[in-house]
């Protein structure tokens, strides 16, 4: 017990802030690694440019005189150690992947914001309770395999993606060994639960909740969950012109109802529900046929376990409705599903009380995007903090956030990462 | 006048038969050709199975001491001479060509009744008063163009179909170009109307009509027209989780709601309408991304050509209201515009008298398909004769008409010959 560390702070606790110009300067560099001409970036997980922002990453790592630490996974971390070398690990995600032509913000602001959080505590030569670890995920953005690193970390890779046999596998196999690292290994990237103390994450609201209450910080409560379905109506081909108008099996009228039906349904009964039908592919697809076979794939989120439960068993049987109307047959298939999360109680009020300390205004949310603290959620307590972006551009090279609110972001990671620290 | 022919019989008219026997023969060595091994046949226009065809059917013209004729759209006839020759021209038409993978009876029972016709009238040394031409119609079924030889007869091609300078056309110029003809020649294939007594043709019911009632002959009354929009929905592409439900603009939405209530609305409101569509394409076409694009083609056919623009104004009504409620804009544009076509109510109540005669039964009805009948009525009165087709299959090898109907059908066609050579 005597050895156990205790923060000690030798000065007002609104003294720490982080130096917002050399957090700038990280940014901007950044953002020249896969740069495209409309402003916006290109490091799909596994490119070159990806390994370009790795190695730049590694030099930040290195020159704050942070410890460097990589994984199975490829997730690549700078860890600024407690002295106690038992402690726990708080962890602080993000990742430096984009989606193909996306923006500069999504994902690397939570890496710069980290990387100055660890920086400014060090040189405050702050002692704390636990190894502050700023980690870096392997294919946040699922150029592979969406939350790849995380679901590393967090044991939750189901076999058909790391296995070797599976031809499917090859390409990314490949990615992986040019930089030494085996598929089959990937598991090992698991961590054990007991030695994490948490997870927190400063990311962009995709939305425009927070721009539109001209609020800076957003503290999310839950992720949402989300699920997939295969659904595939068979019917009849036929003569578009002679086939009885009464006895047509039209395999595309049964779908155009059950999307019709299914956006009606999800809006009318399912207020914090999201539905979306992406596609509808269509045999024979030809205009002077009727249609034998659409298939579509629909997708689900929502905040609640039991209400996506329930929202799936709406659409299933609106389905079958729409199939026995029509003469049809249709198959449902599950394909994804990614359960809610719920972030952290003790985190959130940790982060409002920081939040009040700092006098930023803030408010709670819920994220209708995945990230990996959804994942990371099932093995250790998760906070996020969003701040703004204009317009709610995200995945594309509009995407925006003002400078001042990454500089609250920051301050608000920094001081929920002392409140954790005193906490302990 | 003196000079004029009158139809003399020299027998009771009931002993005016075809020989079914011989035309069973026919109908067996036609089958042959571009025989697939499903019992079906593959002889599309102008391939080399179609032009076997058509030598067959130039040798039976020369056996039957037939005057062989063609003309610059590589229409090919077996005519049956008047003595007068400034005499009209009865003609009586049908198909050699069939649809990809088609069926034996589509087409070539019009073409072995109405060689079996000629040759019986020659065989009893009728001198009727106009010239009768069994004409053989270049792609019927639109291989290139749809009733292509038949719109050259009535002058009906579009220039865009006739032009050489068309990159679109060089395949078909080609094809024309192997038998000497040349596209930009096919205009002198046009008859002068007044040289044309009237239009005569046999063909299978693509449908079930004649079938489930029991009856032998089908006096088709009407032709109905078809006309087909390509629609496409404007909306905004946004991610599927994070864009506000109640702000999404969502092409796939607007589509799915306009093809359910475009079927609806024709069964509610055109009894005797006809709409179909048969295909989708939507962009992105990503399963978790709102749809920004959806387009597709509609396909509208009615008997009525007032009812067709009521049912294309409501249609066009339906897609902008669909448009409207979810935030798209629409683009309506015409395509295909084919009138509909009224047969001759003489040649019908003639076809009528003529099944009486013979104890034939007999019903009125509509062909949703189209027919050279619906192009050539612009130029001449015009007719056709159904038979039943079993369980309605068409333009698929399991076709079959029994061939008592068949029999019955040359009949009838033989006899309508006599009646309208009796009334000129």
């Amino acid at each position: 017990v005597e050895n156990r560390v205790v923060l000690q702070l030798s000065r007002p606790i609104t003294d720490y802030t982080v130096n917002s110009a050399r957090m700038r300067e990280d940014f901007e560099a950044l953002s020249e690694i896969g740069a495209t001409p409309d402003d916006g970036v290109d490091r799909v997980a596994l490119s070159h440019q990806d390994w370009q922002a790795r190695l730049w990453f590694a030099d930040r790592v290195y020159d704050a005189h942070l410890m460097q630490a990589d994984d199975d996974a490829a997730n690549l971390s700078g860890v600024l150690r407690c002295r106690q070398p038992d402690a726990r690990t708080l962890l602080v995600g993000s990742h430096l992947d984009s989606v193909p032509n996306g923006g500069r913000f999504d994902g690397a602001i939570g890496i710069v914001a980290g990387l100055e959080c660890l920086r400014t505590l060090r040189e405050h030569d702050l002692q704390l309770p636990f190894h502050l670890e700023l980690i870096n995920f392997t294919d946040d953005e699922g150029t592979w395999h969406s939350l790849f690193g995380a679901r590393a970390v967090a044991g939750m890779l189901p076999p058909d993606v790391t296995s070797e046999a599976r031809i499917e596998n090859a390409a990314f196999s490949a990615a992986l060994a040019r930089v030494g690292l085996r598929l089959r290994d990937v598991v090992s990237a698991r961590r054990d639960p007991a030695s994490l103390a948490g997870y927190l994450e400063l990311h962009i609201e995709h939305g425009t909740r927070l721009e539109r209450a001209g609020i800076s910080i957003g503290v999310v409560t839950d992720i949402v969950g989300r699920t997939t379905y295969d659904i595939v109506f068979h019917g009849a081909a036929g003569h578009s012109g002679t086939t009885d108008m009464y006895k047509r099996r039209d395999a595309l009228r049964g779908a155009a109802q059950f999307i019709t039906r299914a956006h009606d349904l999800v809006r009318a009964r399912y207020g914090d529900g999201i539905f979306n039908c992406g596609d509808v592919a269509v045999e024979p697809g030809k205009y002077n046929i009727i249609p034998s076979k659409a298939a579509l794939t629909i997708e689900l989120r929502h905040v609640s376990e039991s209400l996506m439960s329930d929202m799936e068993m709406a659409m299933i049987q609106i389905a079958r409705e729409c199939a026995a109307v029509h003469g049809l047959t249709v198959d449902v298939k599950p394909v994804i599903h990614m359960p809610a999360a719920a972030m952290s109680p003790a985190f959130i009020q940790t982060i409002e009380s920081c939040c009040d300390t700092l006098d930023l205004s803030h408010m709670r949310l819920v994220s209708y995007a995945g990230h990996a603290a959804q994942v990371l959620s099932q093995i250790t307590p998760c906070a996020m903090i969003f701040v703004p972006s204009t317009g709610g551009v995200g995945h594309a090279p509009a995407e925006f956030t003002p400078w001042e609110d990454i500089e609250a972001g920051a301050n608000a990671l920094l001081h929920t990462i002392l409140a954790l620290a005193a906490a302990e």
